[in-house]
Protein backbone atom coordinates (compact mmCIF):
# COMPACT_ATOMS: atom_id res chain seq x y z
CA UNK A 1 0.00 0.00 0.00
CA UNK A 2 2.87 2.34 1.05
CA UNK A 3 5.20 2.54 -2.05
CA UNK A 4 7.96 4.68 -0.36
CA UNK A 5 10.56 3.37 1.34
CA UNK A 6 11.31 4.15 4.92
CA UNK A 7 15.18 5.84 6.33
CA UNK A 8 16.57 3.27 8.98
CA UNK A 9 19.21 5.03 11.61
CA UNK A 10 21.34 2.53 13.00
CA UNK A 11 23.19 4.55 15.94
CA UNK A 12 24.27 3.91 19.45
CA UNK A 13 27.55 3.97 21.42
CA UNK A 14 30.73 2.14 19.72
CA UNK A 15 30.92 -0.83 21.05
CA UNK A 16 27.10 -1.44 20.90
CA UNK A 17 27.43 -3.81 17.91
CA UNK A 18 26.08 -1.55 14.97
CA UNK A 19 28.31 -2.26 12.44
CA UNK A 20 27.64 -6.26 12.78
CA UNK A 21 23.98 -5.87 13.27
CA UNK A 22 23.85 -3.93 9.98
CA UNK A 23 25.95 -5.97 7.93
CA UNK A 24 23.70 -9.24 9.03
CA UNK A 25 20.58 -7.01 7.93
CA UNK A 26 22.25 -5.94 4.74
CA UNK A 27 22.86 -10.46 3.87
CA UNK A 28 19.19 -10.80 4.81
CA UNK A 29 16.77 -8.54 2.64
CA UNK A 30 16.01 -5.83 0.24
CA UNK A 31 18.33 -2.75 1.56
CA UNK A 32 20.06 0.36 0.44
CA UNK A 33 22.74 1.13 1.92
CA UNK A 34 23.43 4.72 2.43
CA UNK A 35 26.74 5.61 1.23
CA UNK A 36 29.16 8.10 2.71
CA UNK A 37 30.68 11.05 0.82
CA UNK A 38 34.24 11.92 2.34
CA UNK A 39 36.94 14.40 1.51
CA UNK A 40 39.87 11.67 2.61
CA UNK A 41 42.02 9.49 0.13
CA UNK A 42 40.86 6.25 -1.12
CA UNK A 43 42.22 3.28 0.70
CA UNK A 44 43.23 0.24 -1.70
CA UNK A 45 40.50 -1.63 -2.51
CA UNK A 46 38.21 0.69 -1.99
CA UNK A 47 35.12 1.53 -4.80
CA UNK A 48 33.96 5.20 -5.52
CA UNK A 49 30.56 4.94 -4.96
CA UNK A 50 29.95 1.75 -3.18
CA UNK A 51 32.65 2.61 -0.38
CA UNK A 52 32.22 6.11 -0.41
CA UNK A 53 31.49 9.04 -2.48
CA UNK A 54 35.16 10.25 -2.61
CA UNK A 55 34.63 14.45 -2.80
CA UNK A 56 37.61 16.96 -3.19
CA UNK A 57 37.28 19.39 -0.12
CA UNK A 58 36.23 22.19 -2.62
CA UNK A 59 33.37 19.81 -4.24
CA UNK A 60 32.39 19.08 -0.41
CA UNK A 61 32.05 22.86 1.11
CA UNK A 62 30.27 23.62 -2.11
CA UNK A 63 27.91 20.91 -1.57
CA UNK A 64 27.42 21.64 2.25
CA UNK A 65 26.65 25.48 1.30
CA UNK A 66 23.93 23.85 -0.96
CA UNK A 67 22.33 21.74 2.10
CA UNK A 68 23.43 18.74 -0.03
CA UNK A 69 23.84 16.85 3.71
CA UNK A 70 21.69 15.31 5.73
CA UNK A 71 24.48 15.21 8.51
CA UNK A 72 27.80 16.12 8.18
CA UNK A 73 31.01 16.07 10.31
CA UNK A 74 34.83 16.87 10.45
CA UNK A 75 36.90 14.59 11.74
CA UNK A 76 40.81 15.04 11.88
CA UNK A 77 40.70 17.09 9.45
CA UNK A 78 38.38 15.28 7.01
CA UNK A 79 34.89 15.68 5.93
CA UNK A 80 32.05 12.94 6.12
CA UNK A 81 28.70 12.94 5.03
CA UNK A 82 25.36 11.73 4.43
CA UNK A 83 24.32 12.75 0.70
CA UNK A 84 21.06 14.29 1.04
CA UNK A 85 20.15 13.50 -2.85
CA UNK A 86 20.91 9.32 -3.49
CA UNK A 87 19.20 8.77 0.18
CA UNK A 88 15.99 10.44 -1.11
CA UNK A 89 16.06 9.24 -4.32
CA UNK A 90 16.07 5.44 -3.17
CA UNK A 91 13.11 6.19 -0.51
CA UNK A 92 11.16 7.72 -3.27
CA UNK A 93 11.86 4.42 -5.57
CA UNK A 94 10.57 2.67 -2.43
CA UNK A 95 13.67 1.28 -1.41
CA UNK A 96 14.31 1.14 2.54
CA UNK A 97 17.63 2.86 3.28
CA UNK A 98 19.70 1.86 6.29
CA UNK A 99 22.05 4.35 7.58
CA UNK A 100 24.55 3.06 10.09
CA UNK A 101 25.97 6.28 12.47
CA UNK A 102 26.99 7.66 15.33
CA UNK A 103 24.92 9.43 17.86
CA UNK A 104 25.64 12.94 17.08
CA UNK A 105 25.50 12.00 13.10
CA UNK A 106 22.18 10.29 14.15
CA UNK A 107 20.97 13.32 16.00
CA UNK A 108 21.57 15.84 13.01
CA UNK A 109 20.04 13.53 10.68
CA UNK A 110 16.77 13.37 13.00
CA UNK A 111 16.46 17.36 12.61
CA UNK A 112 16.90 17.44 8.98
CA UNK A 113 14.95 14.18 7.71
CA UNK A 114 12.41 13.17 10.75
CA UNK A 115 10.64 11.02 9.04
CA UNK A 116 13.30 8.31 9.63
CA UNK A 117 12.95 5.21 11.97
CA UNK A 118 16.02 5.80 14.44
CA UNK A 119 16.81 2.25 16.12
CA UNK A 120 19.76 3.19 19.33
CA UNK A 121 21.44 -0.55 19.70
CA UNK A 122 22.09 -1.04 22.93
CA UNK A 123 25.29 -3.43 24.60
CA UNK A 124 23.87 -6.02 26.31
CA UNK A 125 25.09 -4.80 29.76
CA UNK A 126 27.69 -2.60 30.17
CA UNK A 127 29.79 -5.29 31.50
CA UNK A 128 29.65 -6.78 28.02
CA UNK A 129 30.54 -2.95 26.39
CA UNK A 130 33.21 -3.06 28.39
CA UNK A 131 34.74 -6.25 27.22
CA UNK A 132 34.01 -5.06 23.56
CA UNK A 133 35.97 -2.33 24.37
CA UNK A 134 38.67 -4.39 25.76
CA UNK A 135 38.51 -6.43 22.92
CA UNK A 136 39.25 -3.52 20.53
CA UNK A 137 42.83 -2.70 20.92
CA UNK A 138 45.65 -1.80 22.91
CA UNK A 139 43.74 0.66 25.10
CA UNK A 140 45.40 2.46 28.65
CA UNK A 141 43.34 1.78 31.36
CA UNK A 142 42.86 5.77 31.78
CA UNK A 143 41.66 5.73 27.87
CA UNK A 144 39.95 3.21 28.31
CA UNK A 145 37.74 4.35 31.61
CA UNK A 146 37.33 7.73 28.96
CA UNK A 147 35.87 5.22 26.70
CA UNK A 148 33.69 3.51 29.11
CA UNK A 149 32.35 6.23 30.54
CA UNK A 150 32.00 7.90 27.15
CA UNK A 151 29.66 5.04 26.22
CA UNK A 152 28.06 5.41 29.36
CA UNK A 153 26.89 8.99 28.85
CA UNK A 154 25.84 8.33 25.30
CA UNK A 155 23.08 6.01 26.55
CA UNK A 156 21.50 8.90 28.04
CA UNK A 157 20.41 9.65 23.88
CA UNK A 158 18.56 7.04 24.05
CA UNK A 159 15.80 8.89 24.90
CA UNK A 160 16.27 10.62 21.54
CA UNK A 161 15.34 7.65 19.25
CA UNK A 162 11.91 5.83 18.43
CA UNK A 163 12.84 2.39 19.28
CA UNK A 164 15.95 0.93 21.44
CA UNK A 165 17.24 -2.61 20.56
CA UNK A 166 19.64 -4.62 23.03
CA UNK A 167 22.12 -6.19 21.00
CA UNK A 168 22.24 -9.84 23.03
CA UNK A 169 22.64 -11.66 20.01
CA UNK A 170 22.96 -10.69 16.09
CA UNK A 171 19.87 -12.94 15.02
CA UNK A 172 17.68 -11.81 17.86
CA UNK A 173 18.47 -8.15 17.35
CA UNK A 174 17.89 -8.32 13.60
CA UNK A 175 14.69 -10.09 14.26
CA UNK A 176 13.96 -6.79 16.42
CA UNK A 177 14.55 -4.72 13.99
CA UNK A 178 12.76 -6.26 11.07
CA UNK A 179 9.63 -5.84 12.94
CA UNK A 180 10.36 -2.52 13.76
CA UNK A 181 10.32 -2.08 10.05
CA UNK A 182 7.85 -4.16 9.32
CA UNK A 183 5.56 -2.37 12.24
CA UNK A 184 6.46 1.45 10.70
CA UNK A 185 4.84 0.06 6.99
CA UNK A 186 1.71 -0.20 9.35
CA UNK A 187 1.71 3.18 11.00
CA UNK A 188 -1.47 4.83 9.99
CA UNK A 189 1.04 8.55 10.29
CA UNK A 190 2.62 6.77 7.12
CA UNK A 191 0.00 5.63 5.37
CA UNK A 192 -3.07 7.02 6.18
CA UNK A 193 -3.74 8.66 2.85
CA UNK A 194 -2.83 5.81 0.65
CA UNK A 195 -6.15 3.94 2.98
CA UNK A 196 -8.22 6.87 1.86
CA UNK A 197 -7.35 7.34 -1.52
CA UNK A 198 -7.28 3.61 -2.62
CA UNK A 199 -11.16 4.01 -0.31
CA UNK A 200 -12.29 6.43 -2.46
CA UNK A 201 -11.19 4.83 -5.79
CA UNK A 202 -12.98 1.37 -4.42
CA UNK A 203 -16.06 3.22 -3.30
CA UNK A 204 -16.23 4.84 -6.79
CA UNK A 205 -16.09 1.62 -8.60
CA UNK A 206 -18.69 -0.08 -6.26
CA UNK A 207 -21.45 2.56 -6.71
CA UNK A 208 -21.12 3.52 -10.31
CA UNK A 209 -19.98 0.47 -11.91
CA UNK B 1 13.44 -5.72 29.48
CA UNK B 2 10.04 -4.36 29.60
CA UNK B 3 7.72 -5.97 32.27
CA UNK B 4 4.94 -4.69 31.92
CA UNK B 5 2.45 -6.10 29.20
CA UNK B 6 0.57 -4.38 26.53
CA UNK B 7 -3.62 -3.54 25.19
CA UNK B 8 -3.70 -3.91 21.76
CA UNK B 9 -6.86 -3.22 20.53
CA UNK B 10 -7.96 -4.82 17.13
CA UNK B 11 -11.15 -2.73 15.58
CA UNK B 12 -12.23 -1.96 11.92
CA UNK B 13 -15.37 -2.59 10.28
CA UNK B 14 -17.78 -5.26 10.21
CA UNK B 15 -16.84 -7.48 7.68
CA UNK B 16 -12.88 -6.73 7.79
CA UNK B 17 -12.13 -10.34 9.61
CA UNK B 18 -11.31 -8.80 12.51
CA UNK B 19 -12.82 -12.42 14.61
CA UNK B 20 -10.72 -14.53 12.64
CA UNK B 21 -7.27 -12.70 13.25
CA UNK B 22 -8.06 -12.46 16.78
CA UNK B 23 -8.64 -16.37 17.03
CA UNK B 24 -5.32 -16.68 14.76
CA UNK B 25 -3.14 -14.32 16.93
CA UNK B 26 -4.66 -16.38 20.54
CA UNK B 27 -3.72 -19.62 18.64
CA UNK B 28 -0.48 -18.66 18.05
CA UNK B 29 1.01 -17.34 20.88
CA UNK B 30 0.70 -16.42 24.43
CA UNK B 31 -2.02 -13.40 24.41
CA UNK B 32 -4.64 -13.22 27.18
CA UNK B 33 -8.28 -12.12 25.53
CA UNK B 34 -9.84 -9.80 27.13
CA UNK B 35 -13.50 -11.07 28.35
CA UNK B 36 -16.03 -8.54 28.25
CA UNK B 37 -18.87 -8.01 31.16
CA UNK B 38 -22.64 -8.57 29.69
CA UNK B 39 -26.12 -8.17 30.99
CA UNK B 40 -27.64 -10.47 28.99
CA UNK B 41 -28.36 -14.05 29.68
CA UNK B 42 -26.04 -17.28 29.12
CA UNK B 43 -26.30 -18.98 26.15
CA UNK B 44 -26.08 -23.29 26.21
CA UNK B 45 -22.58 -24.33 26.41
CA UNK B 46 -21.27 -20.27 28.15
CA UNK B 47 -19.07 -20.62 30.74
CA UNK B 48 -18.35 -17.37 33.62
CA UNK B 49 -15.46 -15.52 32.80
CA UNK B 50 -14.11 -17.28 29.30
CA UNK B 51 -17.44 -16.06 27.39
CA UNK B 52 -18.53 -13.38 29.02
CA UNK B 53 -18.85 -12.12 32.69
CA UNK B 54 -22.62 -12.21 33.85
CA UNK B 55 -23.84 -9.46 35.64
CA UNK B 56 -27.44 -8.16 36.53
CA UNK B 57 -28.21 -4.72 35.38
CA UNK B 58 -27.81 -3.59 38.84
CA UNK B 59 -24.25 -4.96 39.37
CA UNK B 60 -23.25 -3.23 35.89
CA UNK B 61 -24.91 -0.16 36.86
CA UNK B 62 -23.13 -0.01 39.92
CA UNK B 63 -19.08 -0.87 38.18
CA UNK B 64 -20.51 2.25 35.71
CA UNK B 65 -20.62 4.26 38.65
CA UNK B 66 -17.27 3.13 39.92
CA UNK B 67 -15.17 3.80 36.57
CA UNK B 68 -14.76 -0.04 36.60
CA UNK B 69 -15.04 -0.13 32.73
CA UNK B 70 -12.67 0.67 30.02
CA UNK B 71 -15.86 1.11 27.61
CA UNK B 72 -19.18 0.42 28.04
CA UNK B 73 -22.18 0.33 25.50
CA UNK B 74 -26.23 -0.85 25.91
CA UNK B 75 -26.81 -2.59 22.71
CA UNK B 76 -30.67 -3.92 22.38
CA UNK B 77 -31.55 -3.27 25.83
CA UNK B 78 -28.35 -4.77 27.20
CA UNK B 79 -24.91 -3.81 28.41
CA UNK B 80 -21.27 -5.10 27.13
CA UNK B 81 -18.08 -3.78 28.67
CA UNK B 82 -15.09 -4.05 28.93
CA UNK B 83 -13.70 -4.89 32.48
CA UNK B 84 -10.46 -2.30 33.66
CA UNK B 85 -9.75 -4.22 36.23
CA UNK B 86 -9.32 -7.93 34.89
CA UNK B 87 -7.23 -6.01 31.63
CA UNK B 88 -5.15 -3.73 33.69
CA UNK B 89 -4.19 -6.50 35.63
CA UNK B 90 -3.08 -9.19 33.35
CA UNK B 91 -1.32 -5.95 31.90
CA UNK B 92 1.00 -5.46 35.12
CA UNK B 93 1.44 -9.11 35.16
CA UNK B 94 3.62 -9.12 31.90
CA UNK B 95 0.82 -10.64 29.96
CA UNK B 96 -0.28 -9.16 26.60
CA UNK B 97 -3.88 -8.19 26.01
CA UNK B 98 -5.86 -8.23 22.93
CA UNK B 99 -9.37 -6.95 22.95
CA UNK B 100 -11.16 -7.14 19.82
CA UNK B 101 -13.85 -4.48 19.64
CA UNK B 102 -15.84 -2.47 17.20
CA UNK B 103 -14.81 1.17 16.19
CA UNK B 104 -17.06 2.89 18.43
CA UNK B 105 -15.55 0.86 21.81
CA UNK B 106 -12.04 1.02 20.21
CA UNK B 107 -12.15 5.27 20.56
CA UNK B 108 -13.73 5.18 24.11
CA UNK B 109 -10.67 2.58 24.99
CA UNK B 110 -8.35 4.47 23.49
CA UNK B 111 -9.64 7.61 25.98
CA UNK B 112 -9.41 5.57 28.79
CA UNK B 113 -6.24 3.55 28.19
CA UNK B 114 -4.18 5.84 25.46
CA UNK B 115 -1.06 3.84 25.97
CA UNK B 116 -3.06 0.99 24.29
CA UNK B 117 -1.50 -0.33 20.54
CA UNK B 118 -4.83 0.25 17.96
CA UNK B 119 -5.03 -1.67 15.50
CA UNK B 120 -7.54 -1.05 12.78
CA UNK B 121 -8.38 -3.92 10.34
CA UNK B 122 -8.98 -3.77 6.75
CA UNK B 123 -10.82 -5.65 4.24
CA UNK B 124 -8.53 -6.33 0.67
CA UNK B 125 -10.65 -3.83 -1.11
CA UNK B 126 -14.33 -2.61 -0.67
CA UNK B 127 -15.31 -5.45 -3.17
CA UNK B 128 -13.93 -7.78 -0.99
CA UNK B 129 -16.36 -6.12 1.97
CA UNK B 130 -19.14 -6.19 -0.38
CA UNK B 131 -18.79 -9.68 -0.86
CA UNK B 132 -18.11 -10.97 2.94
CA UNK B 133 -21.19 -8.89 3.58
CA UNK B 134 -23.66 -10.39 1.50
CA UNK B 135 -21.69 -14.08 2.75
CA UNK B 136 -22.87 -13.30 6.05
CA UNK B 137 -26.30 -13.49 5.35
CA UNK B 138 -29.99 -12.44 4.33
CA UNK B 139 -29.82 -9.17 3.68
CA UNK B 140 -32.19 -6.89 1.46
CA UNK B 141 -30.62 -5.25 -1.83
CA UNK B 142 -31.54 -1.91 0.73
CA UNK B 143 -30.03 -3.09 4.14
CA UNK B 144 -26.48 -4.15 2.07
CA UNK B 145 -26.52 -0.83 0.68
CA UNK B 146 -26.83 0.73 4.09
CA UNK B 147 -24.21 -1.87 6.13
CA UNK B 148 -21.71 -1.69 2.94
CA UNK B 149 -21.80 2.73 3.66
CA UNK B 150 -21.46 2.42 6.87
CA UNK B 151 -18.23 0.14 6.62
CA UNK B 152 -17.19 3.06 3.93
CA UNK B 153 -17.57 5.60 6.49
CA UNK B 154 -16.15 3.94 9.15
CA UNK B 155 -13.04 3.72 7.23
CA UNK B 156 -12.18 7.11 7.90
CA UNK B 157 -11.99 6.43 11.42
CA UNK B 158 -8.50 4.57 10.50
CA UNK B 159 -6.89 8.05 10.98
CA UNK B 160 -7.41 7.81 15.05
CA UNK B 161 -5.68 4.81 15.17
CA UNK B 162 -1.70 4.03 15.37
CA UNK B 163 -1.30 1.11 12.63
CA UNK B 164 -3.54 -0.36 9.93
CA UNK B 165 -3.18 -4.07 8.76
CA UNK B 166 -4.77 -5.13 5.60
CA UNK B 167 -6.56 -8.27 5.65
CA UNK B 168 -5.10 -9.87 2.42
CA UNK B 169 -5.10 -13.04 4.23
CA UNK B 170 -5.09 -14.10 7.67
CA UNK B 171 -1.35 -15.33 8.06
CA UNK B 172 -0.05 -12.04 6.36
CA UNK B 173 -1.91 -10.29 8.71
CA UNK B 174 -1.40 -12.03 12.10
CA UNK B 175 2.58 -11.86 10.95
CA UNK B 176 2.08 -8.18 10.57
CA UNK B 177 0.02 -8.16 13.91
CA UNK B 178 3.26 -9.80 15.87
CA UNK B 179 5.92 -7.50 14.01
CA UNK B 180 3.42 -4.72 15.61
CA UNK B 181 4.04 -6.11 18.91
CA UNK B 182 7.69 -6.91 18.84
CA UNK B 183 8.20 -3.58 17.70
CA UNK B 184 6.43 -1.80 20.44
CA UNK B 185 8.17 -3.67 22.49
CA UNK B 186 11.28 -1.96 21.31
CA UNK B 187 9.71 1.64 22.07
CA UNK B 188 11.52 3.97 23.71
CA UNK B 189 8.23 5.78 24.94
CA UNK B 190 7.79 2.65 26.76
CA UNK B 191 10.90 0.91 27.81
CA UNK B 192 13.50 4.18 28.56
CA UNK B 193 13.09 3.70 32.59
CA UNK B 194 14.13 0.50 32.10
CA UNK B 195 16.91 0.98 30.42
CA UNK B 196 18.15 4.40 31.64
CA UNK B 197 17.59 2.25 35.46
CA UNK B 198 19.83 -0.91 34.59
CA UNK B 199 22.58 1.72 33.01
CA UNK B 200 23.13 2.84 36.46
CA UNK B 201 22.70 -0.15 38.11
CA UNK B 202 25.13 -1.94 35.61
CA UNK B 203 27.64 1.23 36.04
CA UNK B 204 27.60 0.92 39.93
CA UNK B 205 28.46 -2.45 39.60
CA UNK B 206 31.45 -1.48 36.78
CA UNK B 207 32.55 1.55 38.82
CA UNK B 208 32.81 0.14 42.52
CA UNK B 209 33.10 -3.29 42.24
Amino acid sequence: MNKKGILIVLSGPSGAGKGTICKALLEKADFCLSVSATTRHPRAGEVEGKNYYFLTRDDFKERIKKDDFLEYAEVYGNYYGTPRGSVLEAIENGKDVILEIDIQGALKVKESYPGGVFIFILPPSMEELRNRIIQRGSETPESLMTRFVSAYQEINYVSKYNYAVVNDTVEEAVRKIESIIAAEKCRVDRIKEDILDSKEGLIHEQLYD
